[in-house]
């Protein structure tokens, strides 16, 4: 307990060090940061923060956080609604977006099948994956969830499901990332990466 | 740019980017938690910023962070007047308030003296200081400023201002940290260690 600040102080620093990446002395020197930048920063974000609790919801169609439902990419005429990106989280769709590699729409698990954690298939965002697989328009499912254990069971199982869907289901290419170096890659990727050669 | 996130949540991140500890990619990470966990952590955050905001001001008198002017430390009848421990922040304050090593009263500089960012005596607390000095009930003035060049160059300049104001003007020992093993300790703090050892 911090003697010196009283407890409005307390409270604040105690709430930033929830904060992913704030432990509790970084929380008291951010607490610091705002008191000294209350103009420029404290309410602002103050603002920004009740604003974003009380507008942002998740889509009830894809499962992405936006102010909208359904979000902007699921309204959007520009996005093609024949191939559908199914992610772990609303970060990898972040993620994906920043590469704007892909013009489609999304489906955000909120998860991965984990027997540790205890997440099973009716934790996540399947059974709505399933609806939307059957429908008409849908030719084409992209599993891009992460290569992890948990990651790939989860995209087999998902798999296994869209069996008979009449979709396409697709994953994430494996192999050298861009920059990489061979010798600091790992044996599985070096041998996914040999496996999925192609011609130069 | 976020394309995938509105500009609410856009501003968050944003906001959240310029805390001391956070990047941009830490920031997202922060935020995606935030909108997760929004009664339990986001909305309260948010609350408590703003009540921060709104409250605490800085303590005339010392200049510490607190909801009352003067702050609880001033205003406390069981701190000794008699002693003041002059630091550079409200972190360093509260790091000796954690140590509850000193029972006297606190000066908050507000900084230090520094050529290169160029700051001057007057963009200090130092008047204030001069002026509690020469009260009748100062007797110590204690020099809790970090061992760096700034901070002695401050600490030195301050010691000069007050000779004639009938105080003891003293700063902390240096030495051998607790726990430190003097293999890894640099040779300033060796040498120091040395110059001011007692019997054992």
């Amino acid at each position: 307990m911090n003697q010196a600040s009283g407890p409005e102080i307390e409270r604040l620093i105690q709430l930033l060090a929830k904060l992913p990446g704030l432990g509790p002395r970084s929380a008291r020197r951010a607490a610091l940061h705002l008191l000294k930048k209350r103009e420029q920063l404290m309410e602002p974000l103050a603002a920004a923060m009740g604003e974003a609790a009380a507008k942002i919801r998740s889509c009830s169609e894809c499962g992405n956080l936006d102010v909208t439902d359904p979000c902007a990419i699921c309204a959007s005429g520009a996005r093609d609604p024949k191939v559908i990106c199914v992610v772990e989280t609303v970060g990898d769709l972040w993620a994906l977006e920043r590469s704007s590699a892909f013009k489609g729409r999304y489906h955000v698990l909120g998860g991965v099948l984990s027997a540790l954690d205890g997440v099973g298939p009716e934790q996540l965002n399947i059974a709505t994956l399933i609806e939307r697989a059957n429908r008409e328009e849908t030719q084409e499912i992209i599993l891009a969830l992460n290569a992890t254990v948990d990651g790939q069971t989860t995209a087999h199982y998902i798999a296994d499901k869209l069996e008979g869907a009449g979709v396409e289901v697709t994953s994430l290419a494996r192999g050298v990332p861009v920059g990489g170096e061979l010798d600091y890659l790992d044996d599985g990727t070096l041998a996914a990466a040999f496996k999925s050669r192609r011609p130069a």
